[in-house]
């Protein structure tokens, strides 16, 4: 096995922004009306915690917000709010909070019949734009009401979604767009300034230019912007097979170089430097039938993203937390590449748990004193603790050095996710890859997709303490290294209660 | 590694009883009422199932049936079940019904003032047979109206515990206690014959002297008890040290001899032969700090006894399922050595999954085809599984081959106790061995406290599937091989879902 | 306040067939798939609890089961079970079976492109008939499969629903229905012959004429169909203002001759003379609308309906247990007038313990002792227990005197639902009718919808005992008069625990 | 039914401290292990919300915390708090602190061997006052490592329990009682200043004269206690019949003026004037066998008490929440006079709703507008809410009329309490006062213990709008008035809904 030296002295800083439960994305709002939404969206919330949560269909029909009706030969707008409400106290119970993406269009309100995915979403502009915003300020004014002034203005707003598409926004027409954002902007803030607004939430097609000419038409129409968002997935263009999407993963940092392009224009306006950035949508492949999303493959590069997403871009949101998802229809089995950190039946994917061990990396310490391409590490005041991945490489021995303020005994704990440690998708193959599996089925895979806990005592010697730790191909391992403090009761002497039988 | 090799043939067959979920122990009574006892027990109740459980102080003072008022020079007697039924509401919510340990004796009724355990049980004989028998049948009619005859009458008797140590009843009188069986017999059978009364619950000194007596006493006396009882542990005078037990594990083979003879002495008598026999405890250690219990030893242990105690008992209650047990005081700490199959927080202890593991295998099949003293394994018409251990030796690996009817995928699942994958004692005890974990710490020991589950495929040829499988040191594996019956979805592709980025 | 007496003798008899918790009705079955929808019938289930479950939608495509794709230039199918196991699974667990409606048309198999309701059910016939029965004949094996096949053959199937009216089958095409019916029925039952299926589901327009020619249609094919169903609704011709409508009930003898005509047409062919008779669907109002469904008269209404509607019929099925139902769109408010037993938020509606009360009398025993238009009364060994309702008339205080076969103590317990004690519609109202009540307002409304319980002790004379209860206007009463057994504690006196202070 | 009017203007003051959710008691720290224990106090935490508990037993042997034992012939001592944490933890995730009351005496701790109770506290001195106040700062320590610096602090300690009681303390030895408060509140101050420690936890029995020698002790040491506390119970002597007490209540002003008493001899001692008074235990009656804690009049009384009990005093705490309590043996029926709100099986007693609503009139405001001894009445920006009650009188209709600042309609919300809408007493007398309810019987007596609640519109004129609120013997009603907000839907009409059927 492959070895390889990591030695961390306490005053050693490196760059890190670990934001990494800051927000996370979701099917579109309508389904979480439904149970198994809501259970996998309370698993990740009672392991992980985002703070927020973005998805598509605000005011789509299926939630069923905008009505027009006749009335003495008189055409009246009325508001429905019986769903959107449900959805969102529902959030709320679960402690995470509305990312307002405005989108699509009702169909009473569109101005065309161009619709997108299997929920038919329509993606026309509005045939009024007074009735768009009367419908959006309308909204806000309820949920003020309902949630409380203090808590709604907290809430981030993004004007539409990916509208640099034409599939999402019809002909992609930017003139268009920029004229939503605007109508909808100079609406909501003279509404009340404090909600924070942004977009273009672009995503990988003339990404630069729909930047720059979206800052040129804000500076032009003295607009700024509260965050500028676009999206981040990191595949080649999939071959599709039956149902299913293989693609070719890209090279990290080719994607992060594209990630600093689009900071390099924001901060190339005089009037927008420094602008917070968001990724409001970032996976690896960008299909619901993306065969990577459930390998550890996928788990381990991501593990490298999370360490770098931070760089340039104030949040980041995965895209999405479970498999709840019909963009491309009902899913026809288990594991069918879905988006999810969590498969249905609450099995956590192997990258669930990377995302789990930034969250608990982010509640040990902020404070990082190291991070290369294959490992990030923070200490506090009680140790250090870090996270190691192997993308698609050879087993790998690391051997690491830390310094101590003081010698004595150390605890090394370690959540190892890998192959062969936590690996749902071979065991649901093994079994034949049933499609719908019984409870029995389910709970043997859900069995298969814990972390491995392990534990060993380290002795410092000079204020340096040297542990190994091994990652194994598309391993992802977190570990903490923290001072032992030994209690053993009167009488009990771990030792001899090993060796004596 | 050494190597091993099992050729299992479909005609093979092996003696083999696995009764693994008749019965279970419990800390007294009077703990069934406390929060912490019952979310043990609801554990355990739901992974492996009891359908009996049995305990010490029934008739004890905190259970408080049993009072003597005065009225107008009188003495009087009146009962108080409040207490009784929210126990036994308790355990028939849990799905397991009480195994009645008639004991120990209220200290109103007692002919004396000696007290067993930190609790003060009193282990004197009644000051009044006609009284003990009163109380014994009252409660028997009162518990028929609450949970119904039917039901009460399958709920098995057994007369006092131990009562040939003298700690446990005055003396270790053995007339007295034939007294106390034969009145009691009576009494119960003159109630309702159908209820099925045994003793005499005899512990580890003069076993067969009191067998021989106590079966010549029903002899003489004309009684025919339904049940020989008895109790079976498998170490050695242990060795105290402040509040800890460490003692040496006996012979498997010496234990296994010892309770042939208490069969053999019960077939002796003409009217006996083939009489019932069950263990109303066992376990290695005999204390509540015997600190092997937390043992992966323990649990490699109790693999080989399960495997053969069913060859001459009919059943075997593990003494206990949980670590709420107060008999020589309140725990100290997390892992104190006591007798649970879960520790407090509901960490299952190695020994848990052992008994898990037989539970499954019951489930599977009762057909064996196959038992060693290191293995047993079943069939049924979906295949084989078993259980395989190693008791302290080295690693080693089992080639396995299974006859089977029909060429093709056999799915292979394994599931690994051992102190590599599931020790939580060594975790506890890398953190320092805290006596009151926190929440957290409690959360990461229980989440090292899990069988590693793993899977493969194997390929039969001429009708023969061959596997291997490691058991390393004190090490426990359940595995089943059945049919694979592969259902992959329109265009995904496993193999290719693995090379393919 | 008017009286009226009522005397019963233990020797009386009178018919009445309760069977109603065989049935009840649900919003579309991809509704299952929401929370708010399994909370409700979680809740249902739990205090009245149902054994069959019916509802449209199987085949619609937001479950989504019936695909075609293109391959080499070929048509072919697949079928997709994720969403209807997710809802089945979630059925079987809240101990309810699915009472199996055939339809509607997935729109890939559909011969036309005409829908209804605001969820667009395709309600044209197949475009292939053999392509149909394929799809049902998959979904019954793939059901056989998961829920194993014992359990599976106890769910009884119905084709389609209402052909006769052209929303729900095109041009109400009679012909084009019967052979639906047939083509389903032959194929059905060529699978497998214990399944048992009926139609023609019909409702309210030509009723008489189309069972009549079903029947002549099944003599003429050889048919013979295992269950005759329509439906049953109370009101009439409704007024629409605004979102609401509001219907005049009709006259409860009217509507019973009704269904005595259904039975007669039915017994008038020889080889179908006493087919069960079900009618799954009935209600006062057949709107979603309806704002009556949410009164007090609506429950005292159905006290009369529940009393009778066994009379000629096997079953009969509640349309709806919960407000969850999108017919109409998505409910604008708290109380719209749905359908639903309970209102959003699981606010029981008082229709909800008109059921509740049939249940807990069925429980109790089915021996009827007495029945009029108002009141219906049956015994058990313990006593006597009744339902008295009052429909739009002033209170009145009934005096009755029961017969029984010892004198002594007996408890009158009493349940009661009226304008008054149990009236969450007149609190909402009270409260201003908030559409979307908050999380308190909802807890308060649910506290003003439970009955009032009552108890007092009646004394009888001469094997008689007498006592009054009062039903006030729009109410409905559940009493049981059972002996008494005091066991009072020793020096509890309850006479001077109220006077002595 | 006699009338009374009440007339409030919005401008009125009166005097009322409602502090209700302060404290409250509970049987025996070791009680709050057990199931029974825990499932009365969330819900008495879910609907009322206590900050703090207080209760005897935390130094008692059944909590197990201190420990001699012996090593090289030397007597050392160890603590053991696996049984506090156990508590403390299962109080802290209900919500609730711990009121540390110091006491009672580990058996290998004390100076004799008196106990008090079934349960055996010993009430003698420490041997030794080093060992006590060693054990009470270890226990400070712990707690603080466990629970944090920040909230422990917060917790209140008292020293001992009614030390002026010779079962409580060994002769009521006064001297002794002075010693143990120096030393133990030196020891506390010493180590951690912020800490509040109060006494002497008086009761009835020469309450003045301790007072009084207590605060000169105080003066001449130089110590100033936190807190002076002291019991109040109101009733006479009771009568013993059996196992039940009965009791005559006393003149509620005569109370009062006692507890003003107590007032006048703190505030007349210069250095101790203002400081709060806590009233550490109230009730009616002070046995656990007390009937009339069970019935409406200890609602109704009670409800006079709170509102006058913060005249004086800081804080009060009802003895106790629950019923799970074994001073005199464990209780031996359901309603058997125990403490508690709330008996066995999570029944609430009419005394619940009383510190129900004080609560809900806390939340409401805390602007008293009007009392008597018959009403208190607040106000908020949105209305006035109030509690009226009647003891032991005749039915009464009071006529409220309340000035607002805008004419228009206002909704009165009622929840009333009384022997004909909430008496769970009376069910279970009438069903025969079964000592161990059935499930069933317990779940029909908990829905006869439910509030009835009411509503209706009341229209203002001249800023002034005019309600009737009925008052039965013994009752006690909780109302609202507030400002109401018409909403209809567009086609609703309440008026419509009502008549056209």
């Amino acid at each position: 096995m492959a070895a390889e030296k990591i030695c961390v002295k306490a005053q050693d800083r490196a760059n890190f922004n670990n934001n990494v439960d800051y927000c996370v994305g979701t099917g579109r709002l309508g389904l979480a009306l439904t149970e198994e939404y809501l259970k996998e969206l309370a698993y990740v919330q009672e392991m992980i915690g985002f703070s927020c949560i973005r998805g598509h269909g605000l005011f789509s029909d299926d939630v069923s917000i905008y009505h027009e009706y006749e009335e003495n030969g008189e055409t009246k707008v009325e508001y429905n709010y019986t769903y959107i409400d449900r959805i969102f106290d529902a959030y709320l119970k679960l402690n995470i909070r509305p990312y307002l993406e405005l989108g699509f269009m009702p169909g009473q309100l569109a101005s065309g019949t161009q619709t997108i995915f299997y929920w038919k979403g329509n993606t026309t502009p509005p045939k009024e734009y007074k009735k768009w915003t009367d419908m959006v300020i309308a909204l806000l004014a309820h949920l003020k009401v309902r949630y409380g002034e203090a808590e709604v203005i907290t809430w981030p707003i993004e004007v539409w979604n990916e509208p640099n598409l034409p599939g999402f926004w019809y002909k992609a027409d930017m003139e268009e767009y920029f004229k939503l954002f605007k109508e909808t902007f100079l609406a909501i803030k003279a509404y009340d300034d404090r909600f924070q607004v942004g977009g273009p939430a672009i995503c990988g097609v003339k990404d630069a230019e729909w930047i720059e000419a979206f800052l040129k038409f804000c500076r032009k129409e003295g607009i700024k912007p509260d965050t500028i968002t676009r999206h981040h997935y990191t595949v080649e263009f999939p071959e599709r097979i039956g149902h299913y999407d293989y693609s070719k993963l890209e090279d990290q940092e080719m994607r992060f170089a594209n990630l600093q392009s689009t900071r390099d224009i924001v901060d190339s306006f005089e009037e927008f430097k420094g602008l917070p950035i968001f990724l409001s949508e970032f996976s690896t492949s960008y299909t619901p039938r993306g065969v990577i999303h459930d390998t550890n493959l996928n788990a381990a590069y991501l593990a490298r993203q999370l360490s770098g997403l931070g760089d340039v871009n104030y949040g980041y949101s995965y895209w999405t937390f479970g498999d709840v998802f019909e963009e491309q229809g009902v899913p026809n089995s288990l594991f069918h590449g879905g988006f999810g950190m969590v498969a249905h039946g609450n099995i956590p994917k192997p990258t669930f748990w990377t995302f789990y061990f930034y969250k608990q990396l982010k509640l040990f310490g902020q404070d990082c004193v190291y991070r290369d391409d294959k490992a990030v590490i923070v200490k506090n005041e009680k140790g250090y603790a870090g996270i190691l991945w192997n993308i698609d490489e050879e087993d790998v021995t690391r051997e690491l050095a830390f310094e101590l303020t003081e010698d004595g005994e150390y605890t090394l704990l370690t959540k190892t996710v890998d192959e062969t440690t936590c690996n749902p998708l071979k065991v649901w193959h093994d079994l034949g890859e049933p499609a719908y599996p019984t409870a029995e089925e389910t709970e043997l895979i859900r069995s298969a997709a814990q972390p491995l806990t392990g534990s060993s005592i380290a002795k410092s010697e000079d204020k340096t303490a040297k542990v190994s730790i091994v990652t194994r191909r598309n391993g992802v391992v977190y570990f903490s290294l923290t001072k032992r403090k030994a209690t053993p009761d009167r009488g009990y002497d771990y030792e001899k209660v090993l060796s004596f039988h």
